[in-house]
This record gives structure tokens, sequence and C-alpha cells, in this order.
């Protein structure tokens, strides 16, 4: 199979670091252009890249120089674009990138509502992908624009689907999220060293309003919502990498530990791509875990683990922990995931 | 006033430290005796105890020599014992002392839970106290037991206590609490380092029973438990000291934010004791508080704070964040506000 | 004693809200005006600071509207300004403060090593204030400017007085700094969790020129600086507060560890002014002291401690630890301990 | 090939894992055998071992019955024992086992200077494997004991060997260590967090001692120590994993950074067996490293990384940077690297 050609748009970021050294010898994509600002532009990447994750440089995307995201032609030699761009900019340049023929494969926020935008998490609600033609079509593009859900909700959501069957009702949900959520400059040291911050701005309205979507069901070219009621509070830790979540779950009727952990415990693969991982959920039997430590490297990042799986004191409700990569799992990763699904259903 | 003489039964661990560190300068109570283990027994207490606190070791307390134990007499020169003893030295040593004719004011777990032995936060429930009455003839003691709750409970029962009169119903609270309630060697830096523990052994069993009591009325000489239902989910985060709470607080009824906010600002401080802080609780208004760092020394480690009081997106929910100081709020210091109130009322 | 109202520049940034805590309650001084950029001008302090101390901030402060360093005028009714301005700004707005007739006591590098300027650690060179005539005759001004040094010089510089007698010939320092040296949102929580990074920008050559001209003598108009090579390594970690620093100091001649330890006990206090520590050097006997947690709020947080004094495998050589609360003495606490000494001096 | 079966003593603490996550899948030697204390004898290791590494444990390990260390018979089915037992257990099993005939590659300190011990740091001198046939013709044992170094000094002498041959004479040298070097329960989060502790029992010994074997040079069957004169100050930092250390090396004569950096460069592989690293020193150019989060997983754990090389203050001398991964190349990957050298040299 000869490789298909992708950029990064937003490359210098904290998740475009992420997209780069992930797409690092993948199969099947090939990095062939990295976006930037203006002021980044024409350098070498290794000079503009403040890289800050633990692995060297991929050589390659060293040696490249950056474009600016102001000046993408049509005529790029790239059919898929990933996106990381700081929100403001990202508004305007991932739509042009659709106009222009491109697939676009986003983690960025802003067009994740949007009624003919998939918002997908393969392993949950990649049918919805059908929505491409309806944008498509609606918005007379030659391309197009897929998202993936915030790190948060990935997380909790891909959990969540498993126990859909059961007549889920009601989700609370408390986050103990790293601070690489926060982007490489987001959080000073001084604010989260010996301490826990009880806000993340939109981050609570997004848990609550994004599951709704992707947990809903495709009917026609239209996202019938969910009826599930989620609430959540979002807390930042220090921990530098992975999302820990304590989540109480509802039912109709009663459901008890053994009828979760099943519904975990079967969840299927059922896609077989560079980046599936071979278990979506891994069921931590002992009485301590998941810990973020421990367990976000899972799967390669891609999977997420689950534990301490317990019936609440509340009618009907069961509670566990759920942990998971925020800035694998739940952002580069995530999008290229994405992507794979993509190619393997036609659509590049 | 003279100043009563107390002694501390295990003085030298992580909690003992704090009694020694509270009491020095304490306008009531005079340090008369400091017990920890047989091997510590004839050293001073300087040799012993690995003090670990930002404070100097009090001199005073630094030249005590230590006594065991196991070797308390009748006819020591002391009216009170606290307690910070491990729990099954606790079961023998407290109610020797009790039956010799000590107040026992205790932060030990082991009796917490017994029909006539007070489980008391003195802004919550004081009126308990009148159990040592019946403790007394009961047992046939001198002296008597009164406890104070567990530390994640402190904080999180202070709270209800004025949602109380809204007819709570239901209460979810998780909790991200800071190492120093491990005590200074439990928890290897190597746990926790980077990390979030999802599991603290017996801690959501206290969470979930223990309110009950506090909250519960004093019908003749019982206490009849509280109805409203509490369901827990503890954990372990990279912080020194405090104990940050999120809490869901469902009512029989439609209740709005601000009338939650208003219980909070309305709660009276009642009682008037050197260790009472002068607000128990203290609503913060900025989006971003409370957090452990910033408020854990607020009222001098004996307030809690509440912030971030919101609708919740279930019906007759709001949801909220607690934090308090775990070892002098959620330990020392509350044994040492009973002890107060005991002399007040005078038990001692 | 009526108060002398003082100004603080810079008044809304980490060092600025230091001055602003620690002037609280001062019996000397009173704040009589804040001082920030343009954009924050004309608003409450309690508005525009993100207060991040564990402290509440002073009522009095917060109800201050904050003035433009722009627009100082040379009638304000105070007769001495703080300086925690950013370095561009302290070039400008520091000489016109003096010129202006205020005394101004900075903390910034700027002016720190200009011959007419003094850089002062009272309990070592207070006697290099006398340069303040050399500079008013010089520059004609009415005010003056003096400085504090930067925040590790201090704390070694501090440690190295007593042994200058000794005939010190050479210092070699590895500091292992703590993160508010970088201010509050200077060092993102991504760069140092988990992490010790070996580099501070600027941070060695003022370790290795700034000691000569506090330990030099006033000869004349003159300092003439002190002829001792120190070399130093610097290093940031993930502390809060405290800077900690492993020191070899090599003598002409064969010093004992003893010998260094007398040194250091004999240490006089001298001054006696509201922040000056009772004792300037603590030495700890214990093995594993100083540590940051521990002893930074010594002599609230006015006296650097020292340990682990032993003898080098170097020929005349002695290593020891000292450690020192950086944004205290290192700083804000420095610059008012210096005001102290010009009131004392009869300079204000 | 065929893989040679190894065994591990001590495989259940924190080094015993390292062993035991490190052979999984090595291509010359399979995980014959797991020892530890008799109370874990006889038990699943997968029950016994408290597995904290951010790895599934390796499935076959897992399901391995552990033995006792007290009851290793001279008929296992082993070759060669890797060594992670503690130091009392150590004295004697080491011994017994290299009597009964295996080949130990120990990394427990109790042996490394004894004068027909090894003490290797293969890329440095591995020539000092030559001693085996002192050693067991002077103690008439079939089988033998190899050591490698303590932590702190393998990273340090490894940096150091290419400065030899520029007539080193003097080393200062500060260490920032991580956690992990204490073992999994070895330091209290309360001692660590937010702190730096400036004392690590024995370790400031080992690393002023050790270098002088290891750089020694052999001459019949004796190592003649080297002459260079070493002085360590070892302190402790909130790092998980990786050692980073501050050094001055002074030479006889004149030397520049430059050669210093050179000498680095040119540092040859030598060897290349499975554990020995591409490039043994790797020298980052950018101004702030190494780090030990960016750093330590280099050449698989395997390289250290040197930086910051600078002409200090001092006649004759130079300082730099120089960061290690202290399980990994100061452990567990020491030992295996020096058994690999052992089967190339026809050892096994």
């Amino acid at each position: 199979m000869r490789r298909i050609k992708v950029g990064v748009l937003g490359a210098t970021g904290s998740v475009g670091q992420r997209f780069v050294q992930l797409l690092d010898g993948h199969p099947w994509f090939e990095l062939g252009a990295l976006y930037a600002s203006e002021r980044s532009a024409g350098k070498k990447y290794r000079e503009v890249a403040k890289w800050f994750l633990p692995y060297e440089m991929p050589e390659a995307a060293a040696e490249t120089v950056v474009k600016s995201v102001d000046d993408i032609s049509e005529t790029e030699d790239i059919a898929l674009m990933f996106s990381a761009l700081p929100r403001p900019t990202a508004i305007k340049v991932e739509k042009s990138c659709a106009q222009a023929g491109y697939a676009v494969s986003s983690n960025v926020a802003v067009h994740r509502m949007e009624k003919d935008v998939p918002l997908v998490i393969p392993e949950v609600n990649r049918d919805h992908l059908a929505l491409i033609e309806e944008q498509r079509s609606r918005r007379g593009w030659d391309g197009f624009i897929i998202t993936n859900p915030n790190c948060s909700t990935i997380v909790m959501v891909l959990s969540l689907k498993p126990l859909m069957s059961l007549k889920l009702n009601e989700v609370r949900v408390s986050t103990m999220q790293a601070v690489s959520g926060a982007g490489y400059a987001g959080l000073p040291s001084m604010a989260i060293l010996d301490n826990v911050l009880p806000f993340i701005a939109t981050e609570e309205g997004k848990m609550e309003s994004e599951p709704l979507k992707i947990l809903g069901t495709l009917e026609g070219s239209e996202i019938k919502d969910a009826t599930v009621n989620i609430c959540a509070s979002c807390h930042r830790v220090p921990v530098i990498d992975g999302h820990t979540e304590a989540i109480w779950v509802k039912f109709e009727d009663s459901v008890t530990e053994a009828e979760v952990k099943n519904a975990f415990n079967n969840f299927p693969r059922e896609i077989d791509t560079p980046f599936s991982p071979e278990k979506p959920i891994i069921v931590r039997e002992e009485q301590d875990r998941p810990q973020p430590k421990l367990d976000r490297d899972a799967g390669r990042g891609m999977s997420i683990s689950v534990g301490r799986i317990r019936s609440g004191r509340m009618k009907n409700e069961v509670k566990y922990i759920v942990q998971g990569h925020n800035t694998v799992r739940g952002a580069a990763g995530a999008s290229i995931l994405n992507a794979e699904v993509l190619v393997e259903k036609g659509y590049i």
C-alpha cells in the first residue's frame, strides 16, 4: 500500500507535537507538510518547535520547512489534514481546507457540535461518518471536516457505550485531569504543584453535551441525541498525562456490578486499523487500579482502563473508575484513528 | 484560668506531632505528658520523634521524657488524653484510660460508631456530648471517650449540615485527598508522584456511615441516624495537606444555587473557644476556588472553604466543591476543638 | 513612631504580591500606593492582582486603587518605593523615582552592578549604603536607589560572609532552586513536573559576579571587589519555595569542619529591626537538614539554614548545604530589610 | 543461538522487577527462575510482586512460581544469576551461588570493592573481567561474582572515562537523584513532595571510592586505582527516574570546552550486544538539556546524556551536566549489559 500524504495544522503546539510523534513510522500515513503561524513559516521544524516529548524529534519532521496556515494552496500534494489549531485560527482555516478539497480530521472543538459534522469515536459511532455526504452537499465542499471529542469526553464515553444497552439514565462524573491537557504552557507550575484546581474552563459543558451527540443515533442525515443525563465536575491535579474519572451510572432498572463488568469485558474491538487497540476497554481487577502512571500507556495509549466497579448506595446505581491517556487516546491519537477509519471506509 | 494538663497518646506519629504542635501555646491546655510505644519510653521526645512539620519542635515538648502507653497509672497529673494511637493499641489503651478516670478525646476510628460514644463536630452536633452520661453509667467508668470523625467526613459534613434543613436526600462525593492523611510513611513517593490512587482502604465506608450518626438526632440517650443517603468515591492525589471534595447534593424539592449559598453564608459560629474558627464555612466567590494550597490554612486550618456552587443537570440537584485541612480541621485540631467544648460544658 | 508611607512598584506580579503581604502590619511602614502597568491603573488591587499566596489578600491593599507606573508625580505622599518591576520598566521608572526625590529599595537586577548603587545584605555590608551620598552627588538626585542581590546570591553570600576571615579562596556552588523564583507564570508545569531543568538564564553570571561587590570593601567612595573566585551551576527543581545550594569552599590554608561551623554559629545579629531575624544563620545538626520544606520559614523566612558541614576530599576544602526562602529572604523581604536599615541610619 | 537460562535473585523488589521487565524478550537470556524470601516462595510471581512499572507484568514471569533464596540447589537448570538482593541476604546468597557454580551478575554493593571482584561498566573497563580467574582460583569456586557500580557512580564515570586521557585531576559532583533509587517504599511521599533531601546514606562515599577502582588499571591480577580525586555532594529531588549530576572537572593543564565536547562525541561504542546503546554518551547542544524527563529513556535507558559544557571560573576547569536512567543504565540494565559481555567473552 502506498502511504497517504498528510499535513498537520498547528504542528508546533503540544497536540501538534503529539501528531508528529505518533505519525512517525505510521504504516498508512506519511508526513507531507507541517503548518504553523506566519512567524514560524520558512524555518525548519527543529528550529521552531520547542519539543517537549520524551522521544527524539523524528528526523524527517525536524528537517521539514514549516509552512504558514495563512497560505495553504489548493494544490498541495496532500490528501488529509490533521488539525491542532488554536480555536480562532481553526474557525477560518479548517473550513477553507475543506472547501479546497482536503479531508480534515480535527481535534479542535469549534465544529464538533455542528449538525452535519461527524463527532466520532470509532468504537462507538463510526456510522456517524455518513454525515460527511450531508456536509458536502449542504456546504458545496469538495473536502470535509470530521472531529473527535474533548479528551475527558472520549475517556468517559468509551466506558459508557457498553452500558447504553443496560438502559443508562444518569451519569455523574468527577474528573482528575492531567496538566498536559492545558497545553505546554497552559498551566504555571506555581498553580498546580501541591495543589488541585477545581475548575477547567468550558470542560464541564463539553462533557455534558458532546456525549449526547456521540451516543445518539443517525436517523437519515441527522443525529438524534441520546437521552442520558450527564453532570460533570472537572478538576486538574498534578499528573503529567492521563485523565482519571470517578463515574456514577444510574440505570432505569436494577443492574449489578457483574453486569457492568461483563459489559466492559465483552465490548468488541470490531475495527482493525494500526491505531485501534486490541482491547478498547481493559478491565483491571486490582482494588487500586486504574492509575494514570501505570495504565495510561496501555494499548500504546489507545486503550482506556476501568476498575473498582462497585454497587453504589443509591438505587440502580453502580460506580467505577476510568482512566485514559488524554493526549493520545484523548487527542492526537483520536484524530489519527478517525482518519484510519476514513481510509477503511473509502472516504480518502 | 489555670491551664488543664493534657497528655497525648501516640505522640510520635504524624497526627501525634500535630497535637504537639497545635497544643503549643494553647491558652487552656498545657502539655503534661507524651505517650508512645515501649521502645520510645524513657527517651526525650526530641530523640524519638522524627519531626516533619515545617515549624520548630516546641522546646518544652522536645525536652519531655516520653512515657509508655503500656504503663499509664491512674494517678497521672493529667485530666485529659488526646489519642492518635495506632488502631490495635487504641482498642486497649483508650478504654483503660477512660476506666481510670481520664477524659479521652480521640481521633482514632475504633470507638466512633459505638452507640454510647459521641462522634462530634462541635458546630454540627455538640449536643451529642450528652451521650457521655449514658456511656459512664453503662460502662461504670469514671472517665469517658469522645471521638471526632474521619478527616474526609469532617470536611464534607460541615458543608452538609446547613443543607439539612433544605431537605437533603442524596449525596455523592468524589474526593481528592492529600497524602498526609496516610501518615508520614504511609504512602511511598513512587506510588503518588505523577499519579492518582483511586483507592483508600476503608475510607468510602467511613464517609458513607459516619455522617448518618453525626447528622442524627439525640433522642433520650440514643442517636437516631439521619436518613440522607451518601455514596463516596475516594482518591489520593499528589497534594501534601488539604482534602478537596466534589459534592452533588440532591434535595426532595427544587433548591437553587442561591439557597445553597445562603445556607453556607448564614451558617453560624455559635461556639467561641480558642480553636473554633470565626467562620466555620468560608464561601469563595472566585470561579477556581477553593484550592488546597490557597485555602487549607484559612481560619488557622479550622475553617472549611466552599465554592463553585452551581445547579446540576439532574432534578433538584446542586453541585459544589469543598476543601479543608485534613490534619488540622480533619484530625488533631478536631480533637482539640472537641476538648474545648468539653471544658466549656463542664465535663472537664 | 509614626509609620512611613511606602509604595510598591510592580505590585501585581509575584514579588509585588510578596511585598504587599509582608508589608501588611509592618510596624514602621504603611502601604501608601500600589503601582502597576497602565492597563491595571484605575482599578482596585483586588480586581487586577491574580493573588496566589496562601494568605488572604490584606483588606487595605485589596481596596486600594492601583496607579500607573507611567504616571508617578513628584508630590506623592510617599517616602519610599519598593520595586518589583519587570526589567525594561525598571530601567526607566526607578531612575525617574530617584530623581523625583524618592528612596527606592529595589529587588530588580538592572542597577545592581552600577558603581554608585549599593548592593546590600544588611548583615554583610550595610556600610556600603554610604554609596548613597556618592550616587546623589554624582547624579544630582534628591532621592536614590539601593538594591538587594539575586535570590540565590543572597542565600549563598550570607553563608560565605563568616568564612571570609578564614581566607576563602574558591567557591563552587550547585543550586536546586524553587519554581517561585521564575515568577508566577514563569515556568509551565509541563516543564518541571517529574523533572530537573539544568539551566536558569543569567543566574550563574549573577551568582559569580554579585558576591564580589557585596563582599568587597568600601574604600573612599568606591567598592573594591573581593578576590574570592566563584563558579556556579544553577538548576531548577520541583519545589515551590526555598533555594537549596550545595557549596564547596576552599581556603588558603587548612580549615576544619569545626572552624566552619563555629564561624556560622558565631555570626552575629548586630542589627535589630522588624525583619532582621534573630539568627541570620541557623546551623542544623541533623544529618539530613536543611530541607526547603522544613527550613524555608525559619526566622519568618528571613534566616538561612546551613548543615552537613564536612571536610571534602580536596586540600583545604569544606563542603556544606545552605537553604533559604527565595521570595522572602531572597527578594521582597530583602528589600524590606534594606529599607529598615535605611530608616535606622537616617536616610529616610 | 539457544537462549541462556537465567535467574533473578530478589525478584519482587524494585530492581528485581526491572530485571524481570528488561529481560522480557531478551534475545540471549531466558527467564528460568525467580527467587525471593521464604514468605513469597511457592506462590506465583503475580501474587507476590506488587508490580509498579508502567508496563504489564510479562505473562511468563507472572505465572512463574517463586522459589526461596534460602533453598537454591546446585543443580538448577540455570547458568547465570542476576542479583538484586537486600544487602544482608546478598552477603550469604551470592557467595553460595558462586561456590555452587553459578555466574552471578550483581547490582548489590556488598562485594563491589573486594580486590578480586570485577566492578565493571563495559564501555569503561571490561578488561577488568579478567579478575574472574583470580577470584576463582583464590576462592576455589566453580562460579564467580561480577558487579556493577552504584547508580550515580555509573552515570558519572561513563562521562569521566573519555576525559581521563586529558589528564583529569579533580572532580566535584553535585547530584539531583530520582526517588526510584531509594526502592519502591524507600522514600515517603511526605518526605519529598515540594522538597529536596540533601542527604543519601552511603552515597557520597560510593561516588568517591568506586570510580577509583573502575577507572584503575589492571596490572597482573590486581587493579591499581586511578589517581583522580573525587568529592561528591548527594541530594534527592522529586523526580521519579533519572539522576542528574552537575560536575566540575579540573585538569592538570588547560583544557577547553571544545576538547571536552570532542572527547564526549568521540567516545566509541566498541561493544555490540543487545543492551549496549549505539551511543553510550549523547551530547545535547540545547542550552537547557539534559533533563531527566526528556533524556532518561535515550538509548532505551542505556545512554547517558551530557550538556551545558562550559569553562569554569577556576583554572583548568570545565563544568557540565550529565544525566542517566538510574534503574536501567544505573542498576538492572547495567547488570544485564555486564552479563552480555560475559557471554561474548566466553565466561558463560
